[in-house]
């Protein structure tokens, strides 16, 4: 048998258990050109709330009843299809379940993790937390030596890594915001930020002028909102704005929805703002792996991971997001490998 | 003698022949590596305001009594300057005057304009308007051959280029939006617009539901404010939005300025919103003049120009661009070449 989270409710605000429900049914037999895995790991993402709500026009309508999406950390226990081996170690779309029956057809397809590095690090560092760090830094940020870059939701999934890997790319100073004390101290002692602002604490607006007395060159966007605005006013001659979330804006009624004063700075600076989405950039994943993998065994990029134990905590896993409870990338453990990597 | 116009007073508003002084001094003598040049045309540009008030912080402020700025078709009548021989027609920033000692300094620099095309076109087309409509379409835009375009400002001197462009460059479709019925139909009869909006007479709303069902995949905004709001409303998916330039918001307080409300759907859409100026894409002039003059010669490009005649009438020129009395490229006839070209 395998447990399963099923979508019960679709929340109006933060999800919680009452959102859900844990079902069990059999593990599913092979079939052909398809795999059977157990699940090791599963992530969740703030996206998700968006799917329970029925919100994106980018993913199939999710349904009253549906396994719960999400991408995990898999092992193939059988297999029919060449390119996914018995013994593999794969990120793929599994659900919240324990067992499930995948191919390659989604898109993203599954693809192959390094397999001596920690399996944990395929739900963040080596997978789509931190391909979607490289890519807003790299492709959308356009990094820069001489830049000096703010992180909002800087211990976040995301924000957790861009540090590390903006440094890693030679930029020149990378500044992160968060919420309280305990985040920003591992902001700087653990995720490599040269400089934190606590927007819980700090007065923001005298920490930005303090930080960039000269104006933001890059923002690594996770958060939206007003922070964005005040960002916008202090812009450098083609600064960008990498826009990789808004999670300040998910959870608002449209009434009470931020009205941004400084958007035109955007076009006086002529800088840029792009949104982006990590699905978007399939084809650079395993360049991307490589690189973050590389990063990783080097030291240069050091995961933080907040991992909890048993697919039961998933539903808690997913609120933390919302919460602001994660350091570093939020996940579950839910089972081990049973055979031999292949 | 030559006649200049020099700044007098910082306009609040509109600028009108109180912010300006028409003086003479002798024609300059020739100097070490620099050239003697005859206008023969003069532009106007709605960056202009901006230096008059001293708001930019990317070139050198303008003093009170400075000859106002600005660019021009010129003769060169005496040189000591190899690449700007006797008798060239060049563009050049030779300020609001009949006769200036220029040298190659300059940046962007003076650049050498066709002969066998109206030298009037060297302000427009084939010159720093068309440029401005080409970057914006093809670099800024990431045109493609799907794409559906808005464009706001569309009989202005860049928005009369856009269409023509976009078609040239395979765009599927192109709207435009002006103020007036006269506007409105020189869009489509004489600028390559497949359809207009009339802001002053047309519900605005309903006509982009009507144009664009599912959406709108590129926007060239001229004018920014209430509109650019509206827009960011309706992305397509990574659709994308060239900010040329916000002439509806230069003329406002900043207590009035517009609060955008859709501003967060470009990260919903993965879309990009970006500013640019041409003078950062100097590089890519000569390859620039050579596609815009080609689409003249073969038809594909139909500058409209609006020439008023005698530098008297220069003031009048630009106020006209801020009382939205141009259609084209607004200019001024100062002189007529008196030598052969070379």
């Amino acid at each position: 048998m395998r447990k399963q989270w099923r979508l019960a409710a679709r929340p109006e605000g933060i999800p919680d258990a009452s959102h859900f429900d844990l079902t069990e049914v059999p593990i599913p037999a092979l079939e052909p050109g398809k795999a059977v895995v157990k699940t090791l790991y599963l992530g969740v993402a703030p996206v998700m709330l968006r799917y329970m709500r029925n919100e994106t026009d980018f993913e199939s309508p999710l349904a009253l009843g549906s396994v719960m999406p999400g991408r995990g950390v898999v092992q193939v226990i059988e297999s029919d299809c060449d390119s996914l081996p018995v013994g593999a170690i794969v990120q793929a779309r599994v659900g919240w379940q324990e067992y499930a029956l995948i191919d390659t057809s989604d898109r993203p397809a599954p693809f192959l993790l390094p397999t001596d590095l920690p399996l944990s690090h395929g739900i963040g560092a080596v997978s789509l937390s931190g391909i979607t760090a490289l890519i807003g830094v790299r492709e959308i940020g356009l990094v820069k030596a001489t830049d000096r870059i703010l992180v909002s939701g800087a211990a976040g999934g995301v924000g957790s890594h861009v540090a590390e890997i903006a440094k890693a790319l030679d930029a020149q100073s990378v500044v992160g915001i968060a919420g309280g004390p305990e985040k920003c101290r591992r902001l700087t002692t653990e995720m490599g930020y040269d400089r934190v602002i606590d927007y819980k604490n700090d007065n923001v607006d005298a920490a930005l002028d303090d930080a960039f007395p000269e104006g933001i060159d890059l923002y690594f966007d996770n958060v939206g909102g007003s922070l964005l605005d005040n960002v916008l006013g202090r812009l450098r001659r083609r600064a960008r704005i990498a826009i990789c979330g808004s999670i300040s804006e998910y959870l608002v009624d449209l009434k009470d929805k931020h009205r941004f004063v400084n958007l035109q700075n955007l076009g006086r600076q002529d800088a840029k703002m792009e949104g982006f989405f990590v699905f978007d950039y399939e084809q650079a994943y395993p360049d991307c792996i490589k690189t973050l993998a590389d990063w990783v065994r080097a030291g240069a990029l050091n995961p933080v991971e907040d991992i909890s134990e048993g697919i039961e905590t998933m539903p808690q896993a997913l609120a933390d997001l919302y919460l602001g409870h994660n350091v570093g990338v939020r996940m579950v453990r839910v089972g081990a490998p049973d055979l031999p990597f292949s």
